[in-house]
């Protein structure tokens, strides 16, 4: 697999670059890896958070979007968007309810619940919507959900509440570490069987058992999940290449920086937290990575100025020079950005807002 | 001092809060110890990226802005601000000439330089039009800037390129960490010295001596520094409370977050790395801290999820409540949010955009 060309110089750095051919190639191939083991795919939108990207996912044949968020799912329902599951145990505040309503008359919205609480306070915000629930399970990453077997519990609670319970879902989140990718794929697997039955002992079917993540998609298993919901593939980033998920030539998004500072080996990007995100969990090499110089490494961030270290006797970019990075995790590089400089063959060809950057509510 | 009161509840959280009688206080008391000691207040405009802040801080003595890029510089310049330093080592491309140009054309303009390569380029950018050049020290922080010894070969170079050379700078970011201030403090006027004596040398009058940073800002030293650029004293954060430089009631900066998950003593907020920021230093003890529970460590942050675990048998908030989170670093939590909520006694009394927000090149 060929890189990508180097990106435009005659733009004021940093500048967040999508190269097209690289990201249509990687939604490609995902639409068709969940349609030949037959697992609907509902990208999860709040890795780019942009409505070209969606619209594309869409056409590629994915059901519907996932979005973390009730505001980003109003950023893409405004659009055009028809099918939304919101994939958090969302609180149904007073605040919150005039505006879950709207959404439901708009569009076919799934929520998720994972308490008797969320779900009251949920059935009372958007009881006789149409509304659909999924309650959240925990299958290893330990944030929200329930356990397996207490699935059926909360289903119970939501279905008394008068909501319409459709079936199950977990994000393997554990599977973001070396190594592990095939342990958490299976603890989904199991979590989702496990609480499938939970729900059917309490008379609910099950029938979205909904699972997935970037580093898990590969081996997700059709025996267990009907759906997906991978959100990084779209891009790539560090942390997925070194997860092995993907390889340079795959990462679609990076962000162009200057070298305006260093010495020797050392080199000072202009591009810093503020553009790359703070994201790096502790097995990452560092705070992003250089995809032309996979040798290099991004020893310490600030605001505005990555730190570069460069192997003895390579060679080094210098003052001036505009290098390419690729982001620790690009969900939150592009949640910094206002809008996608979108590149093919090393020529800007379109730009593209961030539809939903800050759209945390 | 007596804690702000609960935030407004009639919001969708998470939203990021400004308590105006606590940030008036801070900058009242930053001011006032400036000028006790005679040194020039020229705060950084990165904090807060708010131009109601930035002309509170000029209406209170201060002498001008120092910001980090030049699309910074742009958002204060066209608001009315008149003089500004990007202490940061401008690479002005051919991208960024004409940008420079004009803001040298519209305010009293200083750049920071730290090469002579980097000079030479501005100089080709901004001779003639009066821009002032400060350069750049390396105080121990070990980012950029120059050797103090060395400042004299890159004054030299930016004179004999054309630009006027007023002084030299440097950030004690060393001074980061626990027991490190007074250390830090000491390198950087140390520093700041050595680097006025060897522009002396070459015959450049250092009338500028610049440094400054939160954690050192109380003991710098008027016989080195003649100006000094503390950021994060506006609203203060979860690092400086640790690092000693303020307490929980002088946090003026709070995100709202509502409980929506948890078990036991462990609860899941809905406020995670895209509104809080991922920001965290080793020694830090959490990704963000609840000051109204000061018991509690986020342990965990995710783009919409934080875990906050409470001490056993201490009382944790219920599903549905709202409590306030100290970011770890507030200039990156801003820097996520379009707008920021201004309390009084618990009301919201104003929105104040972040109008340099995103703004890095």
């Amino acid at each position: 697999m060929k890189m990508p060309a180097p990106l435009p110089a005659d733009l004021s750095t940093p500048y967040v670059a999508v190269d097209l051919d690289v990201l249509d190639r990687n939604l490609r191939a995902m639409a068709a890896s969940a349609a030949a083991r037959g697992i609907a795919l509902r990208p999860h939108a709040k890795t780019h958070k942009c409505l070209q990207i969606a619209r594309r996912q869409i056409d590629l044949g994915a059901v519907g979007l996932t979005v973390a968020t009730v505001s980003e799912a109003e950023v893409f329902a405004k659009a055009g968007f028809t099918d939304l599951f919101i994939a958090y145990p969302v609180w149904a505040s007073p605040a919150r309810t005039a505006r879950l309503r709207a959404l439901a008359e708009q569009v076919s919205l799934r929520v998720g619940v994972d308490s008797a609480e969320g779900a009251q306070a949920l059935a009372a915000a958007v009881k006789g919507t149409g509304v659909e629930v999924l309650v959240e399970i925990d299958s290893g990453h330990h944030r929200s959900g329930v356990q397996p077997g207490s699935a059926g519990e909360v289903a119970s609670a939501a279905a008394l509440a008068g909501l319409q319970v459709s079936g199950v879902f977990t994000f393997p989140g554990h599977g973001y570490g070396p190594g592990r990718r095939d342990k958490a794929a299976a603890d989904e697997a199991d979590a989702l069987d496990q609480a499938a039955s939970a729900l059917r002992a309490v008379g609910v079917d099950a029938t979205v058992r909904s699972g997935g993540s970037t580093p898990t998609a590969s081996v997700a298993d059709p025996g267990s999940l009907t759906e997906m919901r991978p959100g990084v593939y779209v891009f790539g980033d560090a942390q997925q290449v070194e997860l092995g998920s993907c390889d340079w030539p795959d990462v679609a998004l990076t962000i162009a920086a200057t070298v305006v500072s260093g010495s020797g080996s050392r080199v000072i990007l202009d591009a810093g937290s503020k553009v790359l995100g703070a994201d790096q969990p502790a097995w990452a090499t560092g705070g992003g990575r250089l995809p032309d110089h996979p040798d290099a490494h991004i020893i310490a961030l600030s605001e505005h100025h990555a730190t570069a270290v460069f192997p003895q006797d390579a060679p080094v970019p210098g003052r001036g020079d505009i290098v390419r990075v690729a982001p620790s995790h690009v969900c939150s590089a592009v949640n910094l950005a206002d809008e996608l400089v979108v590149v093919s063959k090393g020529r800007e060809i379109d730009r593209w807002a961030v539809a939903a950057r800050g759209a945390n509510t």
